[in-house]
């Protein structure tokens, strides 16, 4: 399989993502304490639904990084722990409103939220989790972290309409692609990487190197995302293929293949996306195009070049073990298979 | 109708609501411009959605209340006005999101946004413009503001939980019907006047005092609101009578006549609520009912204490020209038809 043959191109010491995140359990212990903490509300219903999503498995990279470069820039103190799930909080609301838009059933392996509390108190809970991180966020005495975060939650939303509007769309723009996946994805783990610097204290270099690095290893991360829907083992319990197909959504793997298949597979391919026709049969033919076009290792080519330049732009700071682990991290990104 | 027995003992030389607001015209016009100039997306459709709710004719007392808060306190600047603004738009927001929960077809004489647009992109746009206000609030370098905006974000959120998890119950409870009308409600009046004495660096007094004008003047208004809602003629066009109930809401009015009422109205309305009876007949005796028992007049008298309340509080202030009109608007707040 073609992405696996991209992804053997960096190198590590470290066999999977597993691997390298169990090396930080010290600091997903603190993470979790600090989750608990901050998002009581005073109604049980609000804690039952936020809790639901907040601790169901997440890996809580986004904490993680806002952990990592806030000591990067100097800083370690229980404060940073505290920031640190701001964007988990911001994460968990949205995937609550997501799943009530989308219809997704399961999240995270248990079912989703709105399915057990129904769409309003979902929608509303979404609210609170908003809100309650945006109030830690300003809790910190430092309101350039505030309005990272509240701008953020501006650019998810964005986000998340321009993928709505293009929803059923076949023509393939990746600049347009490229800007739904910056916002609703990219966005938050650049400001997660950011706010870390910005509660250290850090040189406004030091700020904008931290965003840069979220910047890219999101945008990276959601491309190898759209990409592993394509490449799922259909046979594999779990997560099928096409998942973003059945829902409308035009990725970057699928309209690479309408580009680069060959004259009898695009006409295929236009005709079978036409019909709306998502049999196993034709899902698994999708799945065998992409790969065979090309359009795989396109896609993965570019998750490694943004990938390459989360790493380029670490080279502003001092070597440092701190650095190796932010390095060792977006090149896992690269090579993460769920 | 005992709602205006009532009404007439509070004085003022304003024949209505309409009236004193038309003083303000200046200041109204200052805060259009800046709700024009603050809240573009960069999606026209973010701006389409925004935009249907945000200019169809709200009332906008609550960024005349932060504006006269600031001047109150010495202040006012343009800033003043931006920030303003802050609190119309998270009002415009919870309606988006409430419309799609609540199933309200009209909303300002307007389709509610939602029928045009979608639950999907009605959602979302109200996520972005709660972002947008809080990020705005973030602008005005004092943490403080972005902290009372936030928290008074989660708190709506929690109202709203609240009373989605009383529908159809036909227990009364004051103290929870309170609860929900100060949370939905008045936290969001509260931090309209909250963060116009914070950008004026008021002293703490003047700033828990500004805080609490909002916060009885916010029950008051919905206490009003709910009564409103029992006492409009059912052969006027527009809103019709018992809206709340039809959407299962167990207001104070209707709260108080199941214990108010004589044995057989008492009766008669649990048996009609038990049986959902939403007929015209059921909701003109309803209204009687309400009227008659002395519920409305107990309403009535309930907003007024809190109005009281409100007035009082303004006594920390010095008099003044601002100080009269805070105290008019609250008491033509007691006075209002609809």
């Amino acid at each position: 399989m073609v992405f696996h043959k991209e992804s053997k191109s960096i190198k590590s010491g470290f066999k999977n993502m597993a691997d390298i995140l169990s090396q930080f359990d010290i600091e997903f212990n603190r993470i979790a304490d600090a989750m608990t903490r901050h998002f009581q509300s005073h109604l049980p219903l609000v804690n039952d639904i936020c809790g639901h999503i907040l601790f169901a498995g997440g890996k809580r990279i986004r904490p993680l990084l806002t952990v990592l470069f806030g000591r990067l820039c100097g800083l370690d103190t229980q404060e940073l722990y505290d920031l640190s799930v701001t964007p988990e909080y911001l994460h968990a609301a949205s995937l609550l409103h997501d799943d009530v838009i989308d219809g997704g059933e399961f999240r995270r392996g248990k079912p989703a939220a709105y399915r057990i509390w129904g769409n309003k108190a979902t929608i509303l809970a979404g609210d609170f989790l908003y809100a309650r991180a945006i109030h830690l966020a300003s809790s910190f005495g430092r309101v350039t972290i505030a309005q990272a975060i509240s701008e953020t939650v501006a650019r998810m939303a964005e986000g998340e309409i321009l993928q709505l509007q293009r929803i059923g769309n076949t023509s393939f723009d990746e600049d347009a692609y490229l800007q739904i996946v910056e916002y609703k994805t990219a966005s938050l783990i650049a400001a997660s990487c950011k706010i870390g610097a910005l509660l250290a204290d850090a040189a406004s270099t030091q700020v904008a190197a931290a965003r840069n690095y979220g910047h890219f290893l999101g945008i990276a991360f959601q491309i190898i995302d759209d990409a592993l829907d394509y490449t799922a083992d259909p046979k594999e319990a779990g997560k099928g293929i096409g998942t973003d197909l059945s829902e409308g959504k035009l990725t970057l793997p699928l309209a690479a293949a309408l580009q680069m298949a060959n004259a009898d597979d695009k006409t295929w391919l236009i005709s079978t996306l036409a019909q709306k026709d998502l049999s196993t049969d034709s899902l698994l033919r999708i799945q065998k195009i992409i790969q065979e076009s090309g359009a795989l290792a396109y896609t993965m080519n570019k998750a490694h070049e943004f990938i390459q330049k989360a790493v380029e732009g670490l080279g502003i700071f001092e070597d440092s073990p701190i650095r190796q682990q932010l390095t060792r991290i977006a090149n896992f990104v690269a090579e993460r298979k769920r």
